[in-house]
């Protein structure tokens, strides 16, 4: 298949961008990828008008630096979305974090508005709640969503529930203002966030100025949830009929574009933060035919269900074999926007104009980090594994799996366990499951390990990490008085600041 | 998704019918049904002009036995595609079986053939090498393939090599005169299987007679094998070539329908016997998200990657919420061409008409059986498993593994052990891959349980199994001097008959 010249590439306006980032949702959720179910019946067909991305990476198996990642273009290790409390653990922005996403770091909002774009986000932000890392201080125009993970309900006395913004100010608070069903699972809040996008869209359309919409929903992150029309649709219970919601409004979103007009000037990317939570087992989503989930740098809690979509631009049912990153995004829309890209850093994504308008593959490596840890590394469809770990046997024995049913033999290991004399090779094109571990005196392992070794050491000799920011616990951060509640009569007491360095047991 | 209403289906000439049945592929080997790097372009294509069926079994987890019930309607242990030498192992039809399809056994293209239809198969037959269980005294009128499986090369002294049949006489040899390269994997068997099916399709249509063609191919079964122009085409080593060069076979089959104008006269179902052979590791196929593999009555051995096609009766882009089996090709070939089922006996197989052409969905139980035990049933989206078994651990120890990288505690038992007390409730909409046991104190258990063992009772009450055929093994009744030897002077002395039990050890 090819794609359309780049002389039918002329953009007398701006296009505007769309980020559908799921959360916690699996590659194997989706139809065209394969859940049994085949229950998105809208993706399926986003797919089937766009170009399908199998082989697409977050940065990071969980939320807050694969996100920090995905808005600065940047591994976590750069942007100081990591801790060094305990080597290669997994760290996030609790509500007690103390940091968030630094000043320094040039987020892809910052630059397209400088650049006359309006941009907005819905859902979850999650790059620190603090006042000053909050969207509105980082390149975004509105914002409708959370800081935080939609946990609780809380009792506000020992842990606030956590706020919802309408842009600078908070509006309510979850489980409060915001409902989530514990016992049935519903809540109305994806219709709300569709109607937000819709909105959003047609406001810009009217005003005719690009825009940068991201979309943060997070139905299908613990605790799942889903609205009374979608409850009990699904065969797959509540996280399927989170999913279901979440197609719909894919659907709506691209149906608006449409109806306005303005499909062929958007580019529009569906995907995922991170792999689906197989701790979760059947209330979390599924990786497909890839091992272990969430939190894990196997290929279940890295590689993510990524469409792209453009009419016009992009040639209808197109798979990529482009090994494609939640950064490219980054570097992506820079280029088609014809903004440049910061130049006194590195960046890691790069830009997928290429593969996306002619089919081009651009060789690249991935790198899968875990905390300060570089676990492994793929280039073209070979994967070193110099690390490996699932959790430890505490954790394991306390019921927590990240692969459950799951248990190949050196590779998903209780201990952090150090291969980097010798990796484990992988061949994700034969086996992408990462169940059989390629001898180190095979030609294949020494006709492919010597160019991923290359990569990684290319890469660490060049590494400059960022000041850590997931290192910092304190109750005294919590949102207990976010800007707006006085207007709402709805602060509450903050305790006393004690910080204490975080806990990360993973 | 609506079907076409049967108003429309007005059989002025009755419909023509292809089975493409592919040999160990498994339901993740397709990029529509998940594979990730989604090489079948001409396969995902077929089924967004078709109906997709995600939730279709075969009748038994190898070969034989699902092709006997295949072609019979019947189960198995109905059919006598069964040992009793071993409780509950499976049992096929390697060159030394003495057994084969029995005489009392009506298969499809005997009935088809006596309402006008003409039959070929092409490929593998597997119900029996004898002469009186060859393909042409059981209904078909063309056959070009084999009796068993292409394992070889032998010596022809104490094993021969395996025959390739032109209609009723032999017309060479496997490694003699049909070359496969056990080095390379290179054999053009699949491109002469591909000629093999658009010749017989422009015969019967330049004749105008109805037809139904089986094409049995084999190129993902051990030997994998792939022709020279697609060796080394795919990410996915041999096996992924056989696939790519069997994906594009079909998108010529189809084409040639196309081509001739017969396609809306043309029900298409592609599918596969039996799951992937997971034991042979990146050699074998993928299951996708299903557990374990060919050999086992989880999902992994018993979900088939099905897709029906039928332009102008059947509406493109559907999945079918149908359970099918491919017993169920039986019934529905004799429905959609207005023949008889016979009466006198248990047809274990159902119509599809409905699901096809109206979208709609029965209820109907599927047995999974392995040799003489049923092991497990499914209603609905709920399996109970009566009995868990892989493999003993002596085939284990000696690196024998159905399910690689996989182990569910309690259902990967390596002990054939007996749960028809309280059998094991899976839910397939939310665990399709069979990891999380169903509590037997829970109100789904409570609530499901009852209906699965009242079909499980109801199935057991009635059922008459039939003279089992695969008991008796012996060196005499090998390919030695197949009918036609003689012509070509390739006749072989053939040893002194001495049956004697055959040995099954899964
Ligand atoms: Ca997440
Ligand atoms: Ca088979």
């Amino acid at each position: 298949a090819t794609g359309l010249g780049s002389s039918s590439l002329r953009f007398e306006e701006k296009p505007n961008f769309v980020i559908l980032l799921m959360d916690d949702m699996g590659w194997g959720d989706l139809g065209v990828f394969g859940e049994p179910s085949k229950e998105t019946p809208n993706l399926d067909q986003m797919a089937a008008e766009g170009m399908l991305f199998p082989d697409f990476y977050s940065a990071n198996p969980i939320c807050s630096p694969s996100r920090a990642s995905l808005l600065s273009g940047r591994l976590p290790i750069r942007n100081g979305f990591y801790t060094t409390n305990k080597l290669g653990h997994d760290a996030y922005t609790p509500q007690v974090i103390v940091g968030g996403i630094p000043d320094e770091e040039i987020l892809l909002p910052e630059l397209l508005q400088k650049h006359g774009y309006r941009n907005k986000i819905i859902g979850k932000w999650h790059l620190g709640q603090q006042p000053q890392y909050h969207p509105l201080k980082h390149g975004f125009d509105e914002w409708f969503g959370a800081p935080n993970c939609h946990f609780g309900p809380f009792d506000d006395k020992k842990t606030p529930n956590i706020p919802v913004y309408k842009d600078a100010d908070m509006v309510g608070r979850y489980y409060e203002d915001f409902l989530i069903d514990r016992k049935t699972g519903e809540s109305n809040l994806t219709q709300i966030y569709i109607k937000e996008a819709t909105s959003f869209i047609e406001a810009q359309t009217t005003k005719g100025q690009p825009f940068f919409l991201y979309w943060a929903v997070d139905a299908t992150h613990e605790p799942v949830y889903a609205s009374r029309d979608f409850l009990g649709t699904s065969r797959r219970g509540l996280y399927g009929d989170a999913v279901r919601e979440l197609d719909s409004g894919v659907g709506e979103i691209l149906a608006t574009l449409q109806r306005l007009g303005v499909d062929k000037n958007t580019l529009v990317f569906f995907t995922s933060d991170n792999g689906a939570a197989t701790y979760a087992k059947t209330n979390g989503g599924s990786n497909g035919p890839f091992l272990c989930g969430k939190q894990t740098t196997f290929e279940g809690g890295s590689r993510e269900p990524t469409i792209a979509w453009w009419p016009g631009h992009i040639s209808p049912g197109q798979v990529s074999k482009q090994t494609g990153s939640l950064m490219d995004f980054f570097s992506t829309f820079l280029d088609l926007a014809s903004i440049p890209a910061p130049a006194d850093r590195a960046i890691d994504g790069i830009s997928l104009r290429s593969a996306l308008l002619h089919s081009n593959v651009t060789d690249r490596p991935i790198f899968y980090y875990r905390g300060d840890l570089l676990m492994a590394a793929r280039l073209g469809q070979y994967k070193a594994h110099l690390w490996t770990w699932t959790n430890g046997l505490e954790e394991y024995h306390k019921g927590i799996d990240f692969c459950p049913g799951e248990n190949v033999e050196g590779l998903t290991t209780h201990k952090q366990t150090n291969h980097t004399d010798s990796p484990l090779l992988i061949d994700l094109g034969a086996d992408p499951g990462e169940k059989y571990i390629i001898k180190p005196h095979s030609s294949v392992y020494r006709k492919e390990m010597p160019a991923i070794l290359e990569a990684v050491s290319k890469h660490l000799s060049g590494l400059k990490p960022g000041v850590p920011q997931l290192n910092w616990c304190d109750s005294a951060v919590m949102n207990w008085a976010p800007q707006g509640c006085e207007k709402l009569g709805r602060c509450l007491p903050a305790p006393k600041s004690q910080p204490y360095k975080c806990v990360w047991p993973h």
